[in-house]
């Protein structure tokens, strides 16, 4: 905290802050009617909180928004989007006038939903509830590793989050901040829109738990505060900001649309426009000129431009520290470059392949011991799992763990909470520096898969690691054994899909998540012990990282290609084998990530699947997705309705992925 | 509550409840270590718990497991299921010995994890952690439901669950345990495994929150107790079954592996076999013998046949009063014969198009004149939305809320908790009686996806109706605009998913849903406005309800066909009337549901769909799973990346759908 932010606290009473207030809540409602679509209630009833933020609490600099060192801000409500654009066309970011009269326009720079990459400003694309309470928790965490690893820049940090009912009746906002809580992340300051109302009508419908009690329960410090009282809402902030093991949850019992005389506390306000009457009246009461549309009036441009002013000489002041940390810390400076440009080795898969282990093994150990050696040469790396990582070998040894008041450690533990974990690991791959991992079993990638679509929305550079990945869980059963889940995953666009066959493809698989700074890559790994497999002369590594490759060729023409992933390669080399004892010409093409084969040249395609030949897949998992690549001509081995508890081996006989019985189908098929 | 369940409580200090629950654990971990796989350490901590459920305080009657008066188990740590095994051999439900010696194998009554409709007196599949919790939430939700309508025969009902910290570190958990708070359902008594030990070790690694401060915040009534002594357990469910106005939850503290000298409190005992040497030990700690393995003493089973005898009397005691009941309220009784065979109308599509709107409307919108018409005639429905009631339409007019002390009213207000809805919706529907549905906009069926597989898995009546199922959801944006989610659902194996083109297929897909008595259907409705079709002379209505059929033909073989399902099947229509003008024969194919069409025989799917005829497919969603359809040579129109916000007409002309642009994409391929 530095003083001269604090100092200005003071002035949120006087006519000018009135001002500024109303300017929030006109802008935002303006935009709303002119869209014709929207939410104006809640901008309105947030407006002093956002004020509050902005111009006061919030350590930023609108003309930097990269600022390393800079507070972050969450809209987790993103429904709400025209108070931030409100704020960000306010407070200086850039964002003109003009396009906060293009909301949710085509091209616009202010959708429905705020989204992190096209508005400048924006941390976090929000809208789908509770990710954006998760995010925040994934900020201050890596807010807090980061200060751990490299101290001054990092330092004093806070993240601000504003939230709604909606938000906190999800379970993933539960799941985030129990963690939050676990953590003691004191720089997290969550404000809770405590409006009653909600879409259905009041939240007394459904909702009538004690929220401020339930977050004491996490650990937090809880402030019960007149959300539209400015010295309230100032000093529960500063208050927050006192804290040093717990993160602050302030319960701000506000008015939807408040303000406009009619649509005051109404279910109504929430998702509709006001209507040009009511917004008339709102700037009548206001004592405003009801005709002016998008006015920002002149006391309040030039309170922007002062407060502008002091928050660069902030900035600057900040800068002299950093650079004066830079000067004593010339070797941690320079870490800190290559985390920052996520700088990694240029000969990674060679190194990876060294690490892989020489005997068979299952992919998600082969995973372990690569990850191992990759966390060594990437220091970005940090992630942990939904406790399980002593099934899906997510820890990198010798690694400390993040807890408590130890955040200099690489290794997380995000308890039984997949989703929380997802929305977390979101935030430490959007606050830039960290390269994180989320791990589960693949059954449990449904409970986190909105995250997993934000990652891909975002382009976030995460990567989900996901074991157990096929029937091949043998006796957990069919709860727990994915059948559906790769086809479904491979349709999330932009997410990467990468299925290893055997070590050789782990390691490509790490290095391929690893090269891919603008998205998210997901492993799909075994429970089950997969051989090495033999290659064919000539084979080079390169291939590895092009999604699909020749495994093993015939020669000449092939009558056929055997096109397989993960566990079921070896059955494609076992088929071939028998089925070139009765003559027939067969290529196998191990296709690790369909994804990354789709963006190969046409000409390395038709090398690898030439048009004309006819077509096997096999997968352990549902057929149909598999059609866009045999065609309806073509075979397609797969599972397509659920599975069994037994061992994995019995569960292969009955289920027919023995090299006996996919040989005996091809040659029918043939 | 009757007094001789009570009564029993006393005896459980005596040698041979010593004995018996000294079986319970040698029962469970002789069966994981012949299995050499499962969770021993889980069930030998809640021995205690069981019994006391099992053999004093639950009214079941083993010899009838489908007696509606029984009060339900559920055990939501579904990996403990040796322990389930072990009480319904014990108890009665007639599992042999036999059986609980091929625990995990293949075709066994005792898989890994419980299923229900698979092995007798399980009330609902768990394994996925936190869904039982939910599942829980459901049951005595569904009672107190029953209970308004019917009274006596659902009087006194309790619902009994055990729950680990994964079950409740779980969102999902969170989220039913809020409206179980919220609705006061004191009917329900949650036990909490608290044993400080989850798979990376211990709890405190993340998971430091008050858990039963939580749930005070939730609203319920919580005790904290030593989960092994077995007074203190019978007091605390006794107290518990006093309350009147909340649901209870009572931290148990246990040790897991409790009774084994080394696995006792160890991560180690929650996943693998204890191993020969130490289940020796535990037997010999006892005082039995070591060597007998599955070992029932006989003071056990003679407890349990006594005990049996009781239960047996308790119901037939029961028995007398609901015969008395039904002798006095014969047309309640045959009401509830109704509910409970899910005896619907005969003639119910007939009935359905009758209530059609006449005018365009969105499905959204017919689908609610639909629904209401559907409720008169199907009083088994009832279900509610996620908040988002207003915006799904799926309130049903004239039906009253559901709320705390208010349970004959059949609209349901779940809160923005999809994940909840999602478990408590199939709980609803595994009771028994009830038809219910859940409803959110198609994009949030991301958030309750193990829900939905769940009801797929348990092949469980349950309506999932989502709505704004496609980029013309417009303003809202990419979060909120469906792309991969019509093609990942039907993925999941058993669920329908119904995509209506206009009013008269809502109506066949209410329909659908409701004579679907054994398994989940979804309805994917718009929020746009769509034209009601023109379909050919000589078209039947039973056609609408087999999947797909020929909305709209051409005089002799086509040159193609033109397959499409909701909002774009007009544009279907369309590129046909223009194509025609260019001399193309065109046949237009809806095709509502692909399941149920591909359930058709290969006639009439030939009829519809003959082969050697060019396809294409158009929807407002990813292409690739239209490969099963179209082939490799066909053509598939959709949209394969994220939307924009915009308005939906806009966003139409930007994306390619329209009449104009589907036209010259099937010219040019033609």
């Amino acid at each position: 905290m530095s003083s001269p932010t604090e100092a200005t606290a003071a002035r949120t009473v006087d006519p000018t802050t009135k001002l500024a207030i109303e300017t929030i809540k006109t802008l935002s409602i303006d935009g709303v009617q002119k869209a014709n679509s929207g939410h104006p209630g809640t901008p309105m009833g947030l407006a002093e909180i956002a004020h509050s933020i902005f111009a006061v609490h919030m350590r930023h600099d609108p003309s930097d928004p990269a600022w390393i060192g800079r507070d972050r801000f969450v809209l987790s409500c993103g429904h709400a989007s025209m108070l931030i654009y409100s704020m960000l066309h306010l407070s200086g970011y850039g964002l003109p006038l003009e396009q906060l009269q293009q909301f949710r326009q085509w091209d616009s720079l202010t959708p429905g939903h705020p989204e992190v990459h096209h508005t400048v400003g924006v941390e976090t694309t929000t809208g789908p509830l509770g990710q954006g309470v998760g995010n925040s928790v994934g900020f201050a965490l890596a807010q807090r590793m980061m200060e751990a690893r490299f101290g001054e820049p990092f330092a004093g940090q806070h993240v601000f989050c504003i939230c709604s009912d909606g938000d906190l009746m999800e379970g993933i906002s539960g799941e985030a901040s129990s963690i939050a809580g676990h953590l003691g992340l004191s720089n997290l300051i969550v404000m809770y829109d405590d409006n009653k109302i909600t879409i259905e009508g009041e939240t007394e419908l459904a909702f009538s738990e004690d929220v401020g009690g339930r977050y004491e329960a996490y650990g937090w410090f809880v402030q019960r505060i007149d959300g539209h009282n400015l010295t309230e809402i100032d000093h529960a902030i500063k208050k927050a900001k006192l804290m040093k093991d717990r993160p602050s949850f302030i319960v701000c019992r506000t008015h939807i649309a408040n303000g406009a005389p009619n649509a005051h506390d109404t279910a109504g306000a929430h998702g509709a426009p006001l209507g040009d009457e009511e917004i008339a009246k709102v700037k009548s009461l206001a004592g405003w000129d009801a005709t002016k549309k998008f006015f920002v009036p002149e006391e309040v441009r030039a309170f922007w431009k002062k407060r502008g002013d002091e928050l660069k000489a902030e900035h600057a002041a900040w800068n002299d520290r950093y650079q004066a940390w830079r000067g004593k810390n010339a070797e941690q400076a320079k870490n800190l470059d290559a985390f920052l440009s996520k700088e990694t080795p240029k000969d990674l898969l060679a190194q990876l392949i060294k690490a892989m282990p020489e005997k068979d093994a299952a992919t998600r150990d082969s995973s372990n011991a690569i990850q191992c050696a990759a966390a060594k040469l990437v220091p970005q790396l940090v992630g942990g799992s939904a406790d399980l990582a002593p099934s899906t070998k997510t820890l990198m040894k010798g690694e400390g763990n993040v807890a408590r008041g130890e955040f200099a450690g690489r290794n997380l533990h995000f308890g039984i909470r997949e989703h929380g974990m997802g929305a977390v690991c979101n935030a430490l791959g959007l606050f830039g520096g960290l390269i994180p991992y989320g791990s589960t079993f693949l059954i449990f990638s449904d409970y986190m898969r909105p995250s997993i679509r934000l990652s891909c929305i975002m382009h976030t550079q995460v990567i989900w690691v996901y074991t157990h990945d096929s029937i091949f869980v043998g006796e957990d059963g069919p709860t727990h054994q994915p059948i559906e889940q790769l086809g479904s995953l491979r349709l999330i666009p932009g997410l990467h899909v990468v299925r290893p066959a055997d070590s050789m493809e782990v390691a490509a698989a790490w290095t391929m998540a690893i090269e891919r700074k603008d998205g998210p890559t997901l492993f799909s790994l075994t429970r089950q012990k997969l051989p090495n497999l033999k290659r064919d002369a000539g084979f080079s590594i390169q291939s590895l990282v092009r999604g699909a490759y020749v495994l093993s060729d015939c020669a000449g023409k092939p009558d056929a290609i055997i096109i397989a992933t993960g566990s079921e390669v070896q059955l494609a080399v076992g088929a071939k084998e028998r089925l070139e004892k009765s003559g027939k010409k067969v290529r196998v093409v191990s296709a690790p990530c369909l994804e990354v084969f789709a963006e190969q040249s046409p000409e390395y395609q038709e090398s690898v699947l030439p048009k004309g030949v006819r077509r096997v897949s096999i997968e352990a998992g549902r057929t149909p997705p598999w059609r866009s690549i045999v065609g309806l001509e073509g075979l397609a081995l797969g599972i397509d309705h659920y599975g069994a508890s037994a061992p994995d081996k019995v569960l292969a006989e009955k289920f027919g992925f023995s090299v006996d019985s996919v040989t005996k189908s091809i040659e029918a098929w043939i």
